[in-house]
């Protein structure tokens, strides 16, 4: 006998990342520009091992082995929030240790959010385009995703935002705003930066609308730029935001090790993160004490930045490895456009007009003929069409496999283009 | 400005422990018997060490440290269903590495098993008493604990639970029950296990009353037997269970390093698993996959188990410390009644009629002032009264410890006797 499902139970659905993965199983050879995994080949064995070692040479008893606080470790948690008001160029800000809090990877912070912020038939306002998972967590949980409105060149349209609240007004739907989530540094599936200008007209069109709602900003790739930080302070540093409840997430793992997959989030509002704790305290009581105390540990000896001092080099090295070979493969002169990003793990790709990327379509079928995966656009477009774009990770393949992945594409995008 | 929250969000209220916790941070010296942690002396550093030696060791890339499958590693699932299979005494069953899942310790699959299966105003039924976190999640959601009625002896009372069963009829409220938990091995707080033929019982009278509801059977501390395992097989080993939907819920980290917060779900019916894989995909796409990995290295290794066979030792000795110490200290004589279990982490104490072990009430003051903490029995009697018990937990603290907080127990019990 089956069970019977709550509403939630019966809303789930499998993940568009199956379709991806079952695809790649059944075409042997397939190279994957899909998966958004971190490169493997510098991952931190030693490091880690390193940090394992010295944990266990402590004085006194091995804590780092026994259940931790619900909130996370007080020391990693102070050292996140130095590094936070660090990078927002020690700007007078609320993040703090008390203010911080641990989960199991960033996303167990977002979905902890979205459960004390949303009810069903709730609204939660995101970017186009935005990471895709975020769209599914949604829609388990009976929540509308309303994207704003970016010009041509992605920038965010502050007048066509106007419009889309005016809309929400006209049709009764704006007090069902609950929320607003933006990935201002190299996004998943962009790589875009918000520059603060853009952030900060955000801002005062939200409150000029009486929106003066939650802002998530999922800060996942902040860590990971090629050259410099994006130089945009956070929602918690910028004036124009100290009116709106701000919850800025992070991960220590997609810079270090994601198999630690530990993330954090600082929260402005204390009757925000008190529900967020109290909540965590039902989900699990606490992320792993000891994935926590292997993070404290480098963050404390400059393992950490040291390690992601490499990772830089590596994944610039392999986006300017994937982009070359896609213009080399004569991905421009079919249509396609791009811009090489200045941090992140994605590359996002512009089809020429006509051209559709949804799994299953013709350039979906053209390169698993080819033997190359890709996201679909559209997975990261709810409410607006997506099929000409395309997500292209460079994360987990090494240059030479990201080459011989781009001529597979190249190939897929030739084989469809008219003739 | 702050948020307005999600009727989840209104819902949820501080934890029960967080008043536990604030008296013992308020009273200097204070010796807690009412954390629920494990042995801090004991915990693995070498076996833990040694795994992430062997893991960095292994040829290949260090996949280790790389996100994960959702579901959960493949070898550590099978290991684990081959473990379950022997506990059964090798009964055919539907254990399988495929209908198991890795969770961020069992709690975490406890909430998204509720999640899937219950609405608000649905009704969970539970044993008396039962794992009081497990109330305040149900709280969280929403949902109502029925528990079910036992007998003197704390055995389940198949009679009394038709009649509950016939009145939640009678009433409307028979459709709205979506579940059964069980703790039958050595459960928190009684330290009781149940015997098969109790477990049948229970099968045959919820089958008469047409509830072919899911039962998740928490097995929590079925490792941690201190003489021998306890005899009766799990609900998926035995026949009268074989048409409900079944969870069996264990942890590797209670019997080995907490710290390292990973548990297990082995799930009967497909449809149930793949919401729950869905779901977990939105909470957080996977539990840390290097925990799994020490976790796989050390069950493959023999590590687990050489250190599980130490830490009974460990624990039944505690055991016998606290018991002997409440004993001498004259606990008996002023009418508290306790068996010594059989595995476990607490001794269950009921006191004599009038006492009330409530936080705030007079025992409680009474061992605040002599320097012990304890958790009331009411926290884990949802539906009836509880006044008259109190957990000790022998965890924690070392047998010297043990033994001064048993004589602290017994001052407070004694002042509060009557003359």
């Amino acid at each position: 006998m089956n069970p019977s499902f709550s509403s939630l139970g019966m809303r789930l659905q499998p993940p568009a990342i199956a379709t991806l993965m079952n695809a790649a199983l059944e075409t042997p050879g397939v190279l994957s520009l899909a998966a958004g995994f971190t490169d493997s080949a510098t991952l931190p064995v030693a490091e880690v091992g390193a940090a394992v070692v010295a944990l266990a040479q402590r004085r006194g008893l091995p804590h780092h082995l026994q259940y931790g606080l619900n909130q996370g470790r007080p020391m990693l948690r102070e050292l996140l929030a130095a590094r936070t008001r660090q990078l927002d160029g020690g700007a007078p800000s609320q993040v703090a240790a008390e203010a911080t809090i641990i989960g199991n990877g960033s996303q167990q912070l977002l979905y902890l959010a979205m459960q004390v912020l949303c009810d069903p038939g709730d609204i939660v306002l995101v970017e186009r385009p935005t990471y895709f998972v975020f769209f599914e967590m949604l829609a388990g949980m009976g929540v509308r995703a309303v994207s704003l409105p970016v010009q041509a060149d992605g920038t965010l349209d502050i007048a066509g935002i106007e419009v889309r609240l005016a809309e929400l007004r006209a049709s009764g739907d704006a007090s069902r705003i609950k929320a607003v989530y933006v990935m201002s540094y190299f996004g998943n599936p962009s790589a875009r930066s918000r520059t603060a200008g853009e952030k900060a007209a955000l801002a005062r069109v939200l409150a000029a609308n009486d929106l003066l709602v939650p802002v998530l900003e999922d800060a996942a790739y902040r860590d990971l730029w090629f050259e410099r930080p994006w130089p945009a302070p956070s929602v918690f540093a910028q004036p124009e935001w100290q009116a709106f409840p701000r919850m800025y997430l992070g991960t220590l793992t997609k810079p270090f090790a994601t198999g630690l997959k530990t993330g954090y989030a600082h929260v402005s509002d204390a009757s925000w993160l008190q529900r967020l704790l109290w909540l965590k305290g039902h989900h699990d009581f606490g992320s792993a004490n000891f994935n926590q105390a292997v993070l404290e540990t480098v963050l404390a000896g400059g393992d950490f930045d040291r390690h992601l001092g490499k990772l830089r080099v590596t994944y610039a090295t392999k986006m300017k490895a994937l982009s070359a070979a896609l213009e080399e493969a004569g991905l421009r002169r079919l249509g396609w456009r791009w811009e090489e990003p200045a941090g992140g793990l994605y590359l996002w790709l512009e089809g020429p007009a006509g051209v559709d990327t949804a799994a299953g379509g013709s350039l979906w079928k053209a390169c698993l003929a080819a033997g190359v995966l890709y996201v679909p656009g559209g997975l990261c477009l709810s409410d607006v069409p997506g099929a000409r774009f395309a997500r292209l990770s460079f994360g987990v393949l090494a240059p030479e496999a990201l080459r011989e992945a781009a001529r597979r594409f190249a190939q897929g995008a030739a084989a469809i283009a008219p003739a």
